[in-house]
């Protein structure tokens, strides 16, 4: 057992990493923006999970780095309000990781690290191509969070394409059909095998699997 | 495509469906809570996200409802200042997806669903005993989202249990070693196969598995 004094302890970079694989496996997406003069940026976030269906809503965190990738993608949603959330394929992951790399503001990730940028119903924003689930977004919310000055940004889905294959008719997507990683830490990518559905719980009863 | 439009128009449940699919295989955690009366209560959470490292944060959204079990969750949340996240293994899973259902407030999910509760370090909180990964948490922000009335609640962690073999030196848990699922949707629970790590990603070169 760990407690507070412990892990505070803990030297930096593996207090990172552990506390990174808390949530367990998690969201891996790339966030696609542009700045006011058409200069593109790419850059992997694992924080991406669901406010609200009704708007549709999806938040994100974004850290406060004085001089990462990060910040390029703070000011362009922030400037332009629009931003791509693009799902990582397990052939997009090791690409999808070098986007965490420091690159100069003049530096687009899409070119660096092998993605071609795409437009979706001329929203402003770029599109990771290859991706198979793309999201078009439009900022709603942001707030620096009190707690640690990290930043909190919510948008309204705008736009959304997939493959009509993968879309099963009671609404859910199938995510290992487009070959979707899934999240650990700060530089794990893991295949997901097929799993299982259970029906709307009940109290009385175990859910049945569906 | 769809625009904003046609995902309005979708079915209540099918959109929920879809919409909960957006973020991709994502986060599972059961979380456990006491009321003043000492009644546990659990819950299961798809929406539980990094917020800082040092210090050590976790954020959850927790929806606003009239009758349902998050409530429960909430309002001891906010009397006690004190929750657990317990991680999802494969074999916990239809007893995690049982805790979504409406019990009454007088009903324990640990005892419907078949979890045994389990205290650590003092802690108010209850523990699941059969989880692999279990985090001691303490309020330090509740806020109601202005963009849709959901509740953002982030909490520090208090204490840390998980046995010795899924830690690497690295700091990284070794979450295949502990048989998490991957959450998928509002019903999915996917079992995940080993992964791929890349080193610290810099801008010359695609970064090196690891």
């Amino acid at each position: 057992m760990l407690n507070r004094l412990a892990i505070e302890q803990l030297e930096k970079r593996r207090r990172a990493a552990l506390i990174n694989c808390l949530p367990g496996f998690k969201s891996v997406v790339l966030v696609g923006t542009v700045d006011s003069q058409g200069d593109t940026n790419l850059c992997v976030v694992n924080s991406c999970f669901h406010v609200g269906a009704s708007p549709a809503l999806l938040g994100m965190i974004i850290r406060p780095a004085p001089e990462g990738t990060e910040r390029h993608t703070l000011d362009n949603i922030l400037s332009t309000q629009h931003y791509s959330l693009n799902a990582v394929s397990s052939t997009m992951a090791q690409r999808a990781h070098h986007t965490s790399a420091r690159f100069r503001r003049d530096q687009s990730e899409f070119d660096e690290c092998g993605f071609e940028p795409t437009t979706i119903d001329g929203t402003p924003a770029p599109f990771v191509s290859d991706s198979p689930l793309k999201i078009g977004l439009r900022l709603q919310e942001h707030q620096l969070l009190a707690v640690n000055g990290t930043h909190l940004v919510i948008g309204s889905v705008e736009q959304l394409s997939f493959a009509n294959n993968v879309w099963r008719d009671d609404g859910t997507l199938d995510l290992t059909g487009m070959d979707l990683v899934a999240g650990a830490g700060l530089d794990g990518y893991h295949d997901v095998g097929s799993g299982r559905r259970f029906a709307y719980a009940k109290p009385d009863n175990a859910p049945r699997e569906i």
